[in-house]
């Protein structure tokens, strides 16, 4: 069990009437409890918090006449991570998968599965199934990827990164992804807040599914798992973009931050086999 | 109102023990009831239908030992189509865009939406919202591709379709999908069997959510709007292949008919106001 | 006749050994004279010019030690362009293509001309061969593209530009080169000065291969066609870079200048046929 | 040296006049003598061959007029390769790559290097230069890629292959020229004959700069490297294709055979340091 303090911050420009839909809030779950928060805007308005349906996370949604336009969002949130002690060396069969983690078997916008299932066969097709696998990928993705800010874009995908040897968090997350896929394991898309991310940010990591259970995975090392707030899942980052608008409006700051309110010992994000979903 | 009759059977030489998915069977909904059906597996064994969740189809699965498999499906559908006399002239602004319509809006594996925007705002940008700017779309893919069996296949994408200026049914649909929501359009691809259909097949077309409703399109014009019969919806062709499979197995023989049973006159496709959903 | 003065000097940081190939010399040419040019480099150094064989331009390679370093290049050119009266309207059939000419009916890095066949075919099939058929790719390109400095970068094709649908002048250049090859016109890239640039910049451009000789088009409309002065000639940018290296070197400042020492009328750059090759 | 018998046939059905360019020819050079050949054309007719310049093969052009036809070539050809005792250690550095060979540095359509420059660098940059470091480019293929005929087709490049981890002879080129080129290393494409291919079939396989000479690679590891007679060289595939045509004709029968007349043990394709060029 572990509390941890999230702090984001945005301020934009607005320039025209604008519709905002934010995916900015902790969510709320089994393993991860919001114990306390505040969402702000600027100028103060009603706030919209929508449901993306079972499973989905909440969206702050809102429209915005031009001028200034900041929200503010600070949370804490209570981990009351699953670790297992033996990491699940289970992989579900096809026909076990429950209906609604089906799709997260299929290719996505910036997870071309469909295209790497050669290339993951071969690399990592002889490894013995479960939480082994996935780690193995992880640790290929961490060796094969340089972290370069500005490497890659909005339309990067996992065969992109593959092939540019180069990107950011989310195109780590999408290359794995990708990879487990293409050896039949589901995985989605998770964004979140993680502690000591240096430099502060919003943070894209993964989880797989084995042995009936959401395990987290973050190939680029950059945060422990145990460390990490959950904002919301999809298929990929199309899925949770931080925010989506229409409209015309420029973002002047961007302030994040997230810190261990315990200081407990951090996990290992390389041998450690937690679930928060 | 009118009665269709669909007839589908397929058979498989399994060469190793395999798992199968099928989306074959005629989705029971509001405005499309399923009167009357018949499955059959051969060698008999007991079938697990699975519904996708809210909203979602109902698979077939089931495991095969190695031998010949083969499935057949009957089914008599009724149609009680929405027939909107006047078009809808509202395309519905992002902040009323229900929440479990919004990810039709994201860009998916086979309609990159993200990397089209600039075009469809170029090409159809100028146009009355509405049905008639989705009937312009897709008049724009017909124009634009050739219908070439074999032109195409499973990882070509919206981009490639455009590019190579052919493609069969998907890729159309694919193309008009990634059109649509390059302009804020939601839409959405569908799987199913259409009347008259030449060869005769499965078929994938589409649907745009225009003033609160789901309605039908189809830039191959290769059948009556009113003679579609849905089998299930998803962000776009991997969400509702026919048959995925996880072992090894070849289809020897696919079989797909479909009839109108009240032979009434067909829908033009290029200006019908339809919804089934 | 006219006499164009073309400037241009480049200023770089030089962090480690650097070996540099220049291609910003006016070539020597039929109807391209070169009356005057000076090339200086500071700190000075022996120049070394080296032709890149028959037909090719000519580079000036030169290593450079850490430091500052900067190029400088003036020259007076006279250009005697042949204008013909009547357009041609003869495509080359493919029999009668010189040997030396062929390599431009070929794709390229940038000119995908294989994926664009048939959309070539469709769109320009049906339009009388010759220079009216090579004007309309070019009315069609800029109609089609929107001019975005920043929109695309070095590893952009023609075939991302046709789908993202902006471009700077390299890539009106490579989209009309591919589609030409497409419909069986061998296209080249000129890379060259130009009168009137708006930014004053380099510039990209192409020539079309009509009744034996080779005539220039810019899709951009940015400069007028006699306004041009040719650097060299090569399948696609790749091979016309101004400035290679290897090593480690960043550009400060770069101005370029030209312009027209007769300010003749100029030509209309949708509708002159000229040719200076 | 050894002695090397080619025979080729192609038979087509011509459906309308069609313009035939064939680079079948086995070449002359310095290292390659042809002893002895025979073209012949059916309908007999006028034999034109057209050299594409300095350093490049010839062509044999013809116009074919609708029925059957058929060119039957046969050659025998003396190699006398050079074999450097000691593999040559020494990478030409930018400055003194020949202006005739810089081309090979340049991206082309089937080896996008300036997309795998990253990969290229992290995987073999810290690798001795010269001849085992090219040799570990072609291991490396060699172990990533399937040679799996109809996994690819005539559109699939370096970077496709990449991603798919499956293709065929000008495939396994492709992707060793983009990673040569990648580190800097001038590399050009092959067609030719091989003795002992395996089912027969023309070949495809690559020659990098090194220490001055032109060596030759093989990753596919299907012929031995003094069993391939070269036809003509070209920046990829798209320069020396078999049978490039314009018109309608079908490809009916295609025999190729090759035959070391002197049985000679092969050189071993992993390690022979050969330069024929």
């Amino acid at each position: 069990m572990s509390r941890i303090s999230t702090h984001c911050e945005l301020r934009y420009t607005v320039a025209e009437r604008t519709s905002f839909a934010f995916a900015v809030l902790a969510a709320q779950g089994r393993r991860q409890r919001v114990i306390d928060e505040r969402l702000t805007l600027a100028p103060e308005q009603p706030v919209q918090r929508v449901a993306l349906g079972p499973g989905g996370h909440e969206l702050v949604r809102v429209v915005v006449e031009p001028g200034g336009f900041g929200l503010t969002y600070d949370a804490t949130v209570e981990l009351s991570a699953f670790v297992a002690e033996v990491p699940p060396s289970v992989e579900v069969p096809f026909e076990e998968v429950p209906a609604e983690v089906l799709a997260f078997l299929n290719p996505s916008r910036y997870c071309e599965s469909d295209r790497l299932t050669r290339v993951a066969e071969r690399t990592f097709g002889e490894l013995e199934p479960g939480f082994g696998r996935v780690t193995a990928i992880c640790n290929w993705v961490y060796e094969h990827l340089e972290y370069v800010p500005g490497s890659t874009d909005g339309s990067s995908t996992a065969v992109d990164v593959l092939v540019g040897g180069a990107g950011v968090c989310r195109d780590y997350a999408h290359l794995s992804i990708a990879l487990c896929r293409g050896l039949g394991i589901p995985a989605r898309y998770v964004s979140g807040y993680a502690v000591d991310l240096e430099p502060p940010d919003f943070h894209g990591f993964f989880e797989a599914y084995l042995d009936g259970d959401w395990y987290l995975f973050d190939a680029t090392r950059m945060a422990p798992l145990d460390g990490l707030v959950r904002i919301g899942v999809g298929r990929d980052a199309a899925d949770v973009a931080f925010a989506a608008l229409v409209g015309e409006a420029t973002l002047d700051t961007q302030i994040v931050c997230t810190i261990d309110l315990d200081r407990t010992a951090p996990s290992d994000p390389t041998t450690a086999a937690i679930s928060t979903a």
